[in-house]
């Protein structure tokens, strides 16, 4: 695709840098942004370069903060001995957003795959297993993708583990509320079978 | 949705103000900045707002470009007695990718479309009137979708410059080349009939 201005082409070429951008969505986002105030730029340019400067890691639990401590850690409310191990901030965010879950976090960052390269010493893991070795933990609970690669870092993570006296759950699996028995698929259904629930409980919690 | 940080919150938010680009994909977008380096955000950020406020619009034809006149417009290769009329920069893009045309454009920006509340008064039109009306035109061709605001934009400027002696053309509507018969709308496959073009003409053009 041959542009009419240099500058024009720098700046579609940097957005097509992002992921599922390609050069036409690019240029279409460019002459948006030209089309709109100036500020509208202004803004954008300063919030993507101050999300890049400033914003941390947090120390304890590695997901995205303003602070060295995020708000969830620093929270007296919520229970430290509870931890519950995501993939991503955007796990941590999927998690809050249902109100149901009280404890901490611990973003690994990913999961191992030897496919993409990505071994147990590109992710967090080291700090989640002192954690429990220092007896700060009662519950480690696996939220991971229930993928091969999943599957792969919780059992690596267990093996660490598991001559430390702490509770080891995963979220279930099953058939998502409003789904429909048929068109469900089989290894879910049969999940769903064999992690059988008491019925009691399960009135109980609706 | 509800985010961990004030600094990613703004970032995500300016980054959903783009067209086409949600919430969940604005977050997507500045969590893969982060991971990225520093660099290639700063470089974005800047060839934004290097873009929004350098870039220029011909003072001729109204495209897009690096300097007051455009490389189009101060070729002097180029035949500046026939010009393109367009709705867009993309189409003067599109045009110049297929290298036949050798003429000047004219860029609209946009078609007359009551219903979105763009009037003739928005569109660069009166430029183009002056250009007929100055007699520095032979040929105009009109190349804007055909669409009924495309077809009333195309009247529009008939009307306006009917008394003038200008040679007036529209590109070819038809059959797109490797497309098959059975497949195309009736509309498109009358007009191709209706405006059928000697045979010997389109041997030579092969």
């Amino acid at each position: 695709m041959e542009l009419s201005s240099k500058i024009l082409e720098k700046a579609v070429n940097e957005m097509a840098l992002l992921p599922g951008i390609g050069k036409r969505t690019a240029l279409r986002l460019v002459l948006h942004l030209i089309k709109q105030p100036a500020e509208q730029t202004q803004f954008l340019a300063e919030a993507l370069q101050n999300v890049r400067q400033n914003l941390k890691f947090c120390t304890n639990c590695n997901t995205l903060s303003d602070y060295e401590i995020c708000e969830i850690c620093s929270n007296p409310k919520r229970d430290k001995r509870t931890i519950c191990v995501v993939e991503d901030i955007r796990d941590v965010m999927a998690i809050e957003n249902t109100g149901i879950f009280k404890g901490l976090y611990h973003v690994l960052g990913g999961k191992i795959s030897p496919i993409d390269g990505i071994g147990p010493s590109q992710l967090n893991i080291n700090s989640l297993v002192n954690k429990v070795k220092n007896e700060e933990v009662d519950e480690l609970i696996f939220a991971l993708s229930s993928t091969m690669e999943g599957d792969t870092t919780n059992f690596y993570i267990y093996k660490q583990i598991q001559q430390n006296e702490v509770k080891l759950s995963t979220i279930a699996r099953g058939i998502a509320i409003g789904d429909e028995l048929e068109y469900t698929d089989e290894v879910t259904l049969g999940r769903s079978l064999m992690h059988r629930i008491p019925f009691e409980h399960s009135i109980k919690n609706n």
